[in-house]
Order: structure tokens, then sequence, then C-alpha cells
């Protein structure tokens, strides 16, 4: 029996890149959080400190500010597709690079009716969040783009039920026809291609999957998600799969009969944990493998 | 020399209070983290655990809810208004109390255009909040109430300086005459009455505060929190007084000259810590004394 | 009526300083997180965005950290006076400083049985905190400080009731002769003098408190206060006043008689959200005015 | 091309169970957080709404708590054993179940030199972890378990270099020989049996780890990382893979050059963000597959 070195990388996390543009007196920003990770010919460094392939994580910072100069961050994709193809591409002993973005989105002031030039207010709401896997060179090289976002909170207070369920001998939930749901939805999204107009495919997936929730009088939140990934996938066909998780962000119908007061699904307790957590993948019969596409960076503890 | 007790006070922090008015199909929602505290004659249980003054904080947590039905949330601070002067009214120990509120906003979910009738998405943006303290029974009572909001984050790309400042031996930093100047505000403010709109009222104070930001050249983050104060009490009579903390969220210039890039302006590194923090009252010579308008329970740590 | 600039204050926040003294082989670390307030003369940087008489924030950045070094970070105290006395003495406009203080204790590894000479682990448990403010030149000059620490969780499994409380229509709590008290323990106390063992006090207190924590048998938390900062002013002179914020942290006994399981004090869910938050101040009735004492700047929201 | 359901599970997560142990006046407590998620027959949830194989995320929560009564909670691992166990053994829908657990450690309050019977002070300190994999019936039935720990902060004052490393045309970071290191260590193992001293074993392999940390001199993150994985598969047989997940908590030399003041590694910035990420697995050449052991649920966003 041997110890050896199993699956291996290291990059430079949280990378807080602000891009103003400028070229008008009408600016435009774009606020970033990018992460990249390289894969590749590194046992040397763990096995005996050897760092000759090590290209610094410093370096990879110095990376994410320059190219959101010189490549520019027009779009979350088209930026971290360079990072990755250069490092793969331009480092030799790198073989695979990932690039993780999360996006603050702002949004113009409002002065007298009308957007200021140059003075902006956190949106605040959804994370979108993006990964680019490029793995290999020249004509073997490969690529693997997600879209998505996280924290984006829904809520709907009526149009949802909850019954019907197994039971067993320590179920004592009471089953309802009509409940509040909530949830704070994660949701990715995987591409076939980079021939994407990135921006307005995230509106519409957006837009695609909130109109979902809102619309379909809900069973279950298992079945709200399928139908939200399939909404996704039959209107976006450069979208293979979509990933969702959920927590139950419960809302407990507050008892106040003990006091002599109706509470007829009017007032709630927003409770914080335990909350019941769903997952599924939502995909095409056909779907190509999606390789290292889920192989997460940051998001893995 | 005798061992005292000081000042104290109790209560039940953060219930987590949503509400939905479902009277027609198109409903409306608040949510609301409401923390009451009481004052008055407790000394007997700090001082032998005797209980027999103490109105438990799970009947506040009762009340807090009874209260989001009976009452309604209407108003964030109607709603205060009738929980505060309850305890003073109702319960004789009780000589003072405190009711403090967050609010999350939601806004209504648009499909195909339109505004859904019973699903929102968390606006996600700045978090309202409010105080009442209410002391004294009857002809003595006074009320006290402000307003404000937390972590409204604004940033405007030019249109800031910071230059000609007192430079002693330790100081390094460059003046620069155009930077990008942003923060996470903090404001709150003191009424004079409890005869407000307080929703229009809240709006037309958050506008002027942005317009203020993004239309003031500024020459110091100083100024502009003053001139953002001074405009609120210009507008608002109800207003007595104008409380800032700004932190200000650097974003420093990336050094991309080292590799022959030009950066005019354009790239930047949103740094954590530390920050600059500044802290500005604005207020009325006439102004009427605060009292204990700016005593915070949930804030103090 | 005029519109006219209140209290105001400004400074850096969170300065993350890490000092190691390594005149020997065994190493020693401390690490705080300061931050500096300056009041003042500060009108014109408000009124109409002149600066010269405002200290870059930026300089109180280097200062935090060319102090820990010239001066030392061997007590937090010592080195945060010395800090507030230099703006005071040595920046003509400073009138007032603040400085506050969060310290991370680290502890060293142990190895085959004995301290490593320079590898430490983060402790983890409580933070400790301090603040000094000072005033005035020459002999008019004067200096409060406090300590205290934050995040410190205790918890009784037993030896606590609450029982014979103030009883109105809304409450439906169950008197309890034998319950889990738990709370994370905020605590800051006021000194009378600089002439103080800053280390051993701070050990002394706290376990001071913990020991009153522990043996007291409570009937309420507000008694276990009291008589936690009776103890403190009891057994240390140097202290005039101790201020206690505590979250009752609750501990739920969970409903298992539904299972025909017996739950004797043996299972309970920690609740979050809504917590009981008392707060006390104990002190001498001949301790000397607070003044600014507890004027906080960073804990203020 | 049709729209599938891919992988899907559901669970409650972040049950917040406290276990007290008062058969006798010493006490003792165990204070967790347990997420239990199954995998199974639930498509007919996500295509059509239709409940009927799905227990209730509500009755998942009652499971956590009664059983930590009737198996009690005296190992983490025997205690998510018996979870995940009765799920798939129990619950005919039910293919496989997962138990994650974290916990929060609490050591005995001393008072006047001996540890008091029913008081406690959170350690603060890593936050232990486990995961209970158990999927089929019978004979078929199969089960991984992974223990691990988050939060562990360590710091080595000197003996870690970063030289020699690979350098390109954006490289501008110094070679040092001489660092703080620091890492806020993730750590996850994979046991091969369940016939394990599991609290022996953890504390052995957090030693082992931490003692490597200490005495390595380091040449890079990376050999560190592998040293420890390598150490605790050299000393537990039981397990057969360690993964470790290390921030690089860059601590930055301050330039007091520039005040005259020297800085010989002695005064140093904690940066936040950015941070290098190493990430690495330690294994056996003959370890048994690792199946669905590392498929995180809670972990995941």
């Amino acid at each position: 029996m041997a110890i050896i070195l199993g699956a291996h990388q290291y990059g430079k996390a949280e990378n807080r890149v602000v891009r103003i543009t400028r070229d008008t007196p009408r600016h435009e920003i774009r606020d970033v959080n990018v992460s990249s990770a390289l894969r590749g010919d590194f046992a040397p460094a763990h096995l005996a400190g050897d760092q000759r392939n090590v290209l610094p994580t410093d370096t990879q910072k110095n990376m994410a500010y320059a190219y959101a100069k010189t490549v520019g961050l027009e779009t979350l994709e088209g930026y971290g597709l360079a990072l990755a193809r250069h490092y793969v591409d331009d480092v030799p002993p790198v073989e695979g690079a990932r690039i993780e973005i999360e996006e603050y989105a702002w949004e113009r002031v409002q002065v007298d009716g009308a957007g200021h030039d140059h003075t902006f207010v956190r949106k605040g709401q959804e994370i979108r969040t993006c990964s680019v896997t490029v793995e290999g060179t020249g004509e073997a090289q490969q690529t693997w783009v997600t879209g998505g976002f996280k924290d984006l909170v829904v809520l709907k207070s009526t149009g949802s039920e909850f019954a019907d369920f197994y039971v067993d001998e320590f179920t004592t939930l009471a089953p309802t026809h009509d409940r509040v749901m909530a949830t704070s939805l994660v949701a990715r999204w995987r591409f076939t291609t980079t021939d994407v107009d990135w921006d307005a495919t995230y509106a519409g997936i957006k837009a695609t999957m909130i109109s979902t929730f809102a619309t379909l009088h809900s069973l279950a939140l298992q079945q709200t998600l399928f139908e939200m990934g399939r909404a996704v996938l039959e209107a976006y066909d450069v979208v293979a799969e979509v990933r969702l998780s959920a927590p139950n962000k419960h809302h407990f119908l507050y008892d106040l009969g003990r006091f002599g007061i109706e509470n007829d699904g009017e007032v709630f307790h927003a409770d914080d944990r335990p909350y019941g957590l769903i997952q599924a993948a939502i995909t095409r019969d056909d779907a190509p493998d999606a390789g290292p596409a889920w192989n997460a960076y940051t998001g893995l503890v």
C-alpha cells in the first residue's frame, strides 16, 4: 500500500473586481467576485514543496484585475472564458482552469425621474453566478459554462398545498391545502455552447423561473422545482440541465386562537431553522456528459 | 459604598412576523423583525429573583403576533405605537416601552408584464427601520418615533474628491480629485410628531438622500453626509434630526501600470477592511430634546 | 430656525493588526481589530468640504500598525492609551480620541505534550474588547478605559427556574423550576484608573462572572446578571460599573410524549429567534460620572 | 428529446438538537446540528405533485429529536448510523439516506479549580463534522462514514517559505523564506469501516494534523497539506482518504520602512480577500471506491 496524492487544485479566491466603463459621461459598472482554480501538474509542490510549476495565486489576482481592463467585463462569461483559456493556453503546467464568478448587480439611481449618469445603488436581490471550465489545448480543448444565481427569495401567499404524504408513527404534521411557500432559491444551469447572448439569456431564465413559481398551483415544492427546470429547458435550447436547491423557508401560522383571535392565513412566524431542503436536477435525455462542469471550487466546504 | 442596580431593560428581540393581507385575491405582504423592550420597576427580579412584575418575554412574543392581526401592519409606526402604548398603559409595572422594527421589503413578481396577485420577490435592498419609545401614562405620556434604514449601498464613479487634508509624518495617502465613493449607509431620523404619512415620508426621505448623494460634487464624505441631512430637514418639517453612519467602502485603483496597462479610473479592488467610518448628526437649532429616542435596544452590543 | 451640525466623529475602523514577538525562538502573538475615532474641530469638512483639519483615515491606519511596533501590543490597553493620547496630544484639531479594540485569542499548539515555539491555534471562544477615550490636553486631559468581552456562550443544564411571573391574558408560558439557561454574554466594565494589571484583571473578571453564573441557583436571568456584576465589583476596586447584555438562547424541551417517549430535561431544540434579551448596569453608588466612556463608535448601527 | 428528472434528494436541514445526559448530578452535553436527506422513489412528487412516497421533512425533524433520546448521542456517528439505517430500513420508498452532523463542542466550566457539574462554556474552536450514507437493504446494504472538521484556524509565525515558483509577466510577488502561514482548515476523512472508536480517533486525527502543521518546515502550503494527510493515513488504518481545503489567510508584512521603523516579521495586516485556496485529496492506492461518500447535502450551494 502506498499513500498517494489524489485530486488537487489551487487558485485565488474572491478577487473583488469592480469595473467602471467611463468612455462617455454615462458610466456603467460591473461588480464581481472572481475566483480562479488551476488543475494540472502540481504534484511536485505537494510531494516535495517544489514550486517550479506553481503560478502564484498572487499572479492570478493580478490577472483578474488586468483582464477586467484588457478583455473587459462586458459579459461575465466572456471575461471568464478569457481568463480560463489564458491559464490553459499560456501557462504550460496548467491542464485545466476553472473560473467562478459572482455578480452584485447595481442599478442606476433615479434623480428627478431620470437615471443619473454616474451614481448607482446596489440592487441587493439575487447574486448572479457563473462558472467556466476549460481543459486541454488546441484541437482537444473542451469548455463548459454554467450560469446561475443564488439568494433569490420568492414567496407565494397562496396557491400551495402539502397533503397526502407518507405517514409513519412519527408523523405529526397536518396536511394543508393553502399555505405560504417561500424559498431562497439557488439555481444553476449548464450550457451546451458558448454562442450565447449571456445577459439576455440570464434575464430570460430568471423570468421564466419566477413566472413558473408564480403561476403553477403547487402540490409540492418538488413539483414546482421540476416545472421551473422544465420551463427553462423548453425555452432555451442552449441549456442542457438545470440544478435547483431550495430551502423551504417555513412560515408557520401563529396560533392566535388561544386568544380568541382568528388567524385565517394572515399572521405567520418566519422560522430560521430547521428547514426543508429540496434539491433536484432537471435535464434532457440526450444531454451531453456534464464532465467537470459541476465540480465546484469555492462552493465546496 | 453600596453596589446598586443601574439602568436596565428586557424584552423579546427579533420576532419574525409576516403579515399577509388577503381580503381580496390581490394579496399584500409586510415582513418585519420586531423587538420590544420594557423599562420600569424590575429591580426585584434583579435583586432577589422576584418575577412578580415581569411580564414574560414569551408573552411579548405573543403580543407581537397578535397585534399584527388586531392592529394590523398597515404601517410599521402605527403597529409599533400600538404595541408600545399597550405595555405602558396596560401592564402596571411598565413605565416605558421601546419597540424596534426592521422591515424586509418585497415586490410583486411580474408575469407577462403584470404584477402577480400573490407572488413576491424579496427586494433585497436597504432594510427599513423604525423605533417607538413611549414613557408615562395619561396626560404625562410622551412618545418618540424615529425612522431610518440600513444597508443602503450607494456608489458614485466620479464627482468625488479627497485632497488638501491634514498631513503629518505618518500620512502617505495621495490626494485625489476623482475617486470612486461608496458607502453602505445607515440613516436614522427623529420625528417631532406622530401625525405623519409614514410610508410616503420614508420614500421621500430616501429619495432625497440618494438624490443629494448623486448630485453633490463631493469634496469629502463628511460634506456629503451633512448635505444629505440638510436636504431632508429642509424638505420635511416633521423631522428634527438626522443621524448618519457611513463606512467608506474603499475602492482602490488597481496598479496595472506595472504591466504596461493604463488604468484611468476603470478597474478597482473593492476592499473589505479597514474602512473609514464617518458619523454625524444634522439637526435644527430649535430641535426639541431627544430624550430616550436614540437609546437603542437591539443595536447595542 | 437653522440647520446645524450636531455630534460627529470619524476614523478608521477594523484595522486587522497582528503582532508577533520574536525576540527569542519562543514567539508570542497578539491579534487585534483596532478602530480609532477622532472628535474635534471638523465642522469645516462637513459644512464646506474643507479638509485642512482632517487627518486622513489612511493615516490612522498607518498609525495602528506603526504603534504595534513602536509601542507594542504587550497589553491592549497600553497600546490603546498610546494611540488615543497621540491623536489628542499631537494633532491640533483633535479634541478627543476613542480607540476600540477587539482581540482574537490564540493558544499555543501542543506537540508531544509541550507547547510549540511558533505555532498557534485560534482559541475561538469569547472576543475580548476594550475602549480608551481621551479628551483634552495637559492638566485638563481626562481618560476613560473600559474592558469587556462578547460572544461568551455559557449554559447550565439545571439550577435555573422561571416562575411566579406577571400573567396577563396573552401569557401562555408555563412556569418551570428546572430549565436549561444559556446566553451569549456581552459584558463591559468601566475602570476608574489606568493603573491596572490589565491581563490579570481581565482573566479574573471573566472567571468571576463564569463562577457566579455556575454556582448561583437562578430564579431569573435578571438575578444572575446582577449577581455577576456584583461579584465583579466586590472583587475589583478598579471597576466602577459593569454592563451586561444577555440574549436568552432558548432551549425548548422537545415534545416526545407524542411518541410515548419520556423527555425529562434531556432533549432540547436550540432555537434561533426570537430570544429574550436582558440588559442591566450594575454600579457603585459613589461611581464617578461615566462621561463619554460608553459612547461607542463601531458598535453603533 | 425529452425533459427528465435527474438526481434529486430532500430532507430536513439544520435540526439544532441539544442532548443533556443527567443520570447523575454530573451532567454531560452534546450539541449538534443534524441534517437528513432521503434519496429514492420520489419522482412522482416532482413530476405530478404526488406525495404518497414523501415522508415529510417535519417527520424527519421529529426523528432527529426522538433518536437523540432513544438511541442517544453518545457518539455522533452511532446516532447518524441509526438515523440513516432507520430511513432505509423502515420507510419503503427510501433507497438511500444521508445524515450530516456538525458538532459545537462545550467544555466544563472551572470553579475553584474543579469542573462544575452542570455548567459549560462553548469551546468555540473547530466545528466537528461527520456524514453517514446508507444505501440498500439487507445483505446489499452499504455504508459510508466520513469524519472531519471545519473552521480550525492555525498559524505559524515562522518555518514557512514560498519561493522558486513559476514566473510569468504578470508575476510581481517577491519570494520569501520566512513568512506567516495561516489557514482556516477544512478537513474531511473517509473511513473504511464502522468499527471505530469515534471520539478517540477524532481527537487523534486532529492532533496529528496540528502536529504536522507545526513541525514540518513548509516550502508550500501544498506540501503541508499533503504531509498532514499522509500522517493521518499512516497512523489510522481505518481511514482511506483525507480531503483538505485550506484558504491561505494572508498576513501581509506592513510597510513601516516608510516611517523609518524596522519591521522584521513583527507587524502584519491580516487581510480578508482575496485569498489563496488550496485543495487536495490524499489517499491510498488500494482505497476502496468512494461511492457516494463525498456527495454533500447541505454543503452544496
